[in-house]
């Protein structure tokens, strides 16, 4: 895999990739399947990437949803790359940023990548996003608050999905309130929109709401930026991974990561110790 | 905060750690607040460590809430940490556990992690507790779809809270259904309790379940397999984060970490070739 990716890393950094992300149940993957008819219909090659355990795109939901979705399933413009495994050491989102980088050497000019949006780990991969769309849905509750400490401050664009229902215009006035207490990334202030998936309500009004981001990313330099940064995210990732491997390949010998773990767990060193010991010891070999 | 950690350290490995973990809004911190209760009222010490941002006792919730458990607030008895920050590198997971083991060295008998069961850093914080309970609500939908990929095979306990609204026995049997499908880890299999924890209902069941649990721990030596994994997952983080440590402080030399990151966004070298180069580096040194 590493040899292909060397290969067409070159080939890269043309697609458009768009990250939409939010709670279980707030309809992403609806809106990814409506969001990828439109850039298709004008003429783009999509490619979807589901990080979202709950997706219908990765095999989690019922039969019903991908039979909705027949369309996309049979159209040969439209790649859909499901990412079911969550490896440790940072392997989904490493898996995750190969795909995207694949699907945009192949020439996918619009890319869709779908995770949940909790947890560090689904973070990092809608981080690697030029543009973020977070998808809530009215009557948040509890879920606010955990937006809040995660999500908010990463939305290029806000989706109040499934705004047919009681509470919509609440939902927008208070993201709109938080986004108040927000000093804009960039002079880019997050657009609230409003839609009904399901029904195709207000697809257009997140496509041109992604289009605006896109153009404010070129104008003003930010997409260089955010490339820059994602750049950063992957050396460190595999950094990360040959350090394991070498720290995983001596694990067996004496005075190696087994035997540390054994003190650690009885008790007979403490983990700050026996890590600085463990560290010394690699860097001398 | 390492020089205290190391001194403590001898003093741990005491306490009985549960881990209590869920979607938002399934009511975990009632349910930590009343089981708190309960092994007070047993005679135990009780420490609490709120990894969810949108805990009460994380300060993320209404007044309200706060207020509601104001007799846990006032008890000399139980001591509440709130890990809000959510720093780089496993910086939450590392502080959570740290918390945990003061608490542990300072004589709680039992310390209750709460943390939100979505996402790779959550999920590992959890791991860290000797049993740990999945909390659901009624008609999860799709979260169900989410518990599957990353939280149901750690349950060593199901707490249907909410249980006197609609689909409660539903739920039941789904997640029964689920564990069909399951192979036990040595021989457990968690059951499935149901709760009202806003009326105090069903927490002793929840508190038996967890004793049940605790007690196949001991008989099965398998408590201190699951120490062991502990200290290896806590040696893993502190060396990770000395690794990075040591190629952030060259980051700015001429072929350091800057102008990698330079060379892969700008497509003149991949990110594998770059990983590479800065590893044998940073192993020359």
């Amino acid at each position: 895999m590493a040899e292909l990716l060397r290969e067409i890393y070159p080939q890269t950094g043309r697609a458009r990739i768009l990250g939409i992300t939010g709670p279980p149940g707030a309809g992403k993957s609806t809106l990814v399947s409506q969001l990828a008819g439109v850039y298709r219909a004008a003429g783009e090659r999509v490619g979807i990437v589901a990080v979202d355990p709950s997706s219908p795109f990765s095999g989690g939901a019922i039969l019903g949803d991908r039979i909705r979705m027949g369309d996309l399933y049979t159209d040969p413009g439209v790649f859909i790359r499901s990412m079911a495994t969550r490896g440790a050491l940072g392997g989904l989102s490493r898996a995750t940023i190969d795909a995207v980088d694949v699907l945009d050497a192949a020439g996918f000019g619009v890319v869709l990548i779908e995770t949940v949006g909790v947890g560090q780990d689904e973070v990092d991969i809608v981080k690697a996003a030029d543009s973020i769309a977070v998808v809530v849905v009215p009557g948040l509750g509890d879920d606010v608050q955990a937006l809040k400490a995660g999500i908010l401050e990463i939305a290029d664009l806000f989706v109040v999905n499934k705004s047919d229902r009681e509470g919509a215009d609440r939902t927008v006035a208070e993201l709109s309130m938080s986004l108040d207490f927000t000093t804009p990334v960039s002079g880019w202030r997050p657009p609230i929109v409003k839609a009904v998936a399901t029904k195709k309500e207000g697809i257009d009004l997140v496509r041109d709401g992604l289009d605006a981001h896109w153009k404010h990313l070129k104008a003003t330099g930010e997409d260089h930026e955010r490339r820059r940064k994602r750049a950063a995210a992957r050396l460190r990732g595999l950094l990360e991974l040959k350090f394991f491997e070498e720290v995983e390949a001596d694990r067996s010998r004496p005075d190696g990561l087994e035997e540390a773990i054994d003190r650690v767990a009885e008790r007979r060193i403490d983990p700050y110790a026996a890590a600085d010991r463990l560290f010394r010891r690699f860097k001398q070999r």
